[in-house]
């Protein structure tokens, strides 16, 4: 007999669990965010983190806040292993949860690389909805070459990670609110809310729904991968207290 | 006005375009076939042809059968460039090409990693369905360092590449005919025929269908990249007549 463990799980279902833990106040900055972590070596730090700067202050990141775990400190059930240090940034799903938390029936659909050109977002390129890949898709996509996160932050044009959620239009509003609360909070990294019944970046949304375009919070990584700084990253990794993450110039 | 090639396109859709183009007659061994295609350097040629041989008479692919592409040389509206060396095998699909020509209504389904347990195929462990990505499901997966094919060779376990189709089990006849066909034309990769309305590898299958696993094209590439060999693959490159195809013997 097989446990249930060993079933496949798609990521949609791992969404809506990370989603439900979520606790996240932007008005207090306060309680559990989702958070992306990636392992470095050690010796890497510093240039991870000035790229993680460079990158952030551009916005491509959902937050300007980032964790730093040293090597033999744990987080959650991991310790990290020596020689290495952990790296970590807010997680754009954590809109999702905080949206979720407000009442708002907001369905993450896919990630996914949008072209940027001139500062100004085109199209999605590529796409991998989360209802049908065990595999987080932006960690998948970073990993493909696809992506020229370092290009479009020297020159304004280029592809970046993103992805993008479905809410019913009725909650408009609402919506706004909150993403207003959010911004408030250091939640940057909305990049395009669509208009009711509009493609958002060449993406078809359902009928009397609107499209939200976030980020991916972990295009800071995808740099330091472009840069061939080797990394490690896996995406909607755990929650942690919002209390915890530092602003990228406290650490720089 | 955005041209219609600028639109997404999922995997699926292309599939599907692929399965019509397949002429492929098992019993005449002739017409055309899907291709899988990496780009390699020249000098790591005879090490690559030796993985290939090594990884197919374990038979972990599709077929017996490699196309190989010098420098200069063209295939389709590409050519190889200098100190380059193109290396094809025959891609999974082919299969569901031939079903379709059959009359048989398949549905490829998802492309993922089979874990294999002393010879014996367990379960997947990650899939991508095509419907809902616009990258090559196993393309994606023999990059992230989650298979382990040359482990599989060397100790009877391990994870392999495979992707799984859906038809009717009305069908089933006819089905196991054209799949006898190809056996004895050398596509001697079929891992799996599921019973009807049965999970196979632990995937749940429509009501009244059955589920059909086939070996992964791209396995012997995910060996040569699990060797630390460059090697840039496009799945389901494009077709090539079978009678272009040599057997591996043949080669090495």
């Amino acid at each position: 007999m097989q446990k249930n463990g060993y079933r496949i799980q798609f990521t949609s279902s791992r969404i809506r669990d990370l989603m439900y833990r979520t606790t996240f106040d932007p008005k207090k900055m306060d309680g559990d965010i989702i958070l992306n972590l990636s392992l470095i070596d050690k010796k890497d730090l510093d240039d991870v983190l000035g790229i993680f700067k460079m990158v952030i202050s551009s916005g491509l990141s959902v937050t300007p806040y980032v964790k730093v775990i040293s090597e033999g400190e744990s987080i959650g059930d991991m310790t990290i292993e020596k020689g290495k240090v952990g790296i970590g940034t807010v997680c754009s799903i954590t809109i999702d949860g905080v949206l979720l938390k407000a009442g708002i029936p907001v369905n993450p659909k896919l990630g996914g690389v949008v072209q940027i050109r001139n500062g100004i977002p085109v199209r999605f390129t590529d796409v991998l909805t989360y209802v049908s890949t065990t595999v987080d898709p932006l960690e998948i996509l970073m990993s493909q070459g696809i992506t020229s996160v370092s290009e479009m932050l020297r020159t304004g044009s280029g592809k970046v990670l993103a992805n993008l959620r479905e809410a019913p239009m009725v909650a408009r509003d609402e919506i706004e609110s909150n993403l207003s609360d959010l911004l408030d909070a250091g939640f940057s990294g909305i990049l395009e809310v669509g208009e009711p019944n509009t493609r958002v970046l060449d993406v078809p949304i359902e009928r009397d729904h609107l499209g939200i375009v976030v980020i991916g919070g972990t295009n800071p990584m995808a740099v330091v991968q472009e840069y061939g700084i080797p990394i490690d990253t896996s995406a909607m990794s755990r929650l942690i207290s919002f209390k915890e993450m530092s602003r990228i110039e406290d650490l720089v």
